[in-house]
């Protein structure tokens, strides 16, 4: 499927959030969702979903609402995680050996197959079976050799960018950010961040 | 500070953001910032910038910027990131071993107190010097009795919304969620979630 290309950002960053909820629906037998449905367990506007699947073509059928496998499958491949993708992870401590153990990424072809720190002590360190730390030395061959595109930054803020710039000039395209900092990145290199506190923060307003 | 009764969540969400480069500039001795220059950090547009902060007040003069310090401490107060915050942890598998040792929350005011799991072979596992597992058995009495209003919910995501249930019947008003399904809570409570796969799907839109 070719992207749409004018499509908003914040129309791709909700698509995950229905495909989640319509593997949901689909684990547990449902055929048919309709965007009202869909839209009361996320929160949205049935509006806003029916316009958001607008840009991607006609799922739906007026009165009959969308079949919840097909939908599931389209969603997938629009967001291209029905492909094989090959992950770096920056950083081995704590953080790192949880994104490591996460069952969800395997699940939705996101595969780390490579990871690296800057401590010594923790190089040749097995991680899982087939994954070992490599110095930070060795990033940019292994990131050309096995043709990474997207990596996770788990290291402290104060590394943050450094390591960003290795990833970027190694040729990584997509930064999945856990360090507390707004990297700056050349065009055309996606980021997202992880950043906790700031959910906590946006929480904690309320909270009077 | 008395709260802004119809500022939008979209707002209240960017306000930590704003707060993180505050600091960053403040630590690196910056004593004036423009709208310009904090939205040329974060990818915001200036008018954002100002639209967003003239919710809580005048932080800024024309043609002079905002004072970092001052915005900086005022939008800490707005975010009540200047309270202790006291957060029960649900789930002590390796994510939230991770979280228990993340700094940032202590730095930030938001302070793991209590963790439980409904694993007997991790009950009574010291995690932190002042932190040992509890069975969920001890959840509310425990919620209760130290007034917690915050949780962090890292177990699966086929036991998140039980888990959420009894964390909100104790007391909890909200809660950060690391389970990929999206809770369904009553009026009042808030949520946020951490999906990372959600973050490299929107990613991998990208990478064609």
């Amino acid at each position: 499927m070719p992207p749409a290309p004018e499509v908003p950002e914040v129309v791709i960053r909700r698509l995950p959030y229905y495909l989640r909820s319509l593997v949901h629906m689909a684990n547990r037998g449902q055929q048919v969702v309709s965007s009202q449905e869909l839209g009361e367990w996320l929160g949205v506007s049935p509006a806003q979903i029916r316009k958001d699947l607008s840009y991607f073509g006609e799922f739906g059928r007026q009165g009959l609402g969308y079949e919840v496998a097909y939908l599931r499958d389209q969603l997938c491949a629009i967001l291209q995680s029905d492909k094989h993708w090959r992950l770096a992870l920056v950083g081995a401590g704590a953080l790192g050996h949880a994104l490591i153990h996460y069952p969800d990424f395997a699940q939705w072809n996101y595969h780390i197959v490579a990871v690296f720190d800057n401590d010594p002590a923790k190089h040749g360190q097995r991680l899982r079976e087939d994954l070992v730390v490599q110095p930070m030395e060795e990033l940019e061959e292994t990131i050309r050799r096995e043709g990474i595109q997207m990596a996770i930054i788990a290291v402290p803020p104060v590394a943050a960018q450094e390591v960003a710039d290795l990833l970027v000039a190694a040729g990584v395209r997509s930064l999945l950010n856990y360090a507390p900092i707004s990297l700056v990145l050349p065009e055309g290199v996606y980021t997202e961040e992880i950043d906790p506190v700031a959910r906590l923060q946006s929480m904690s307003y309320y909270l009077r």
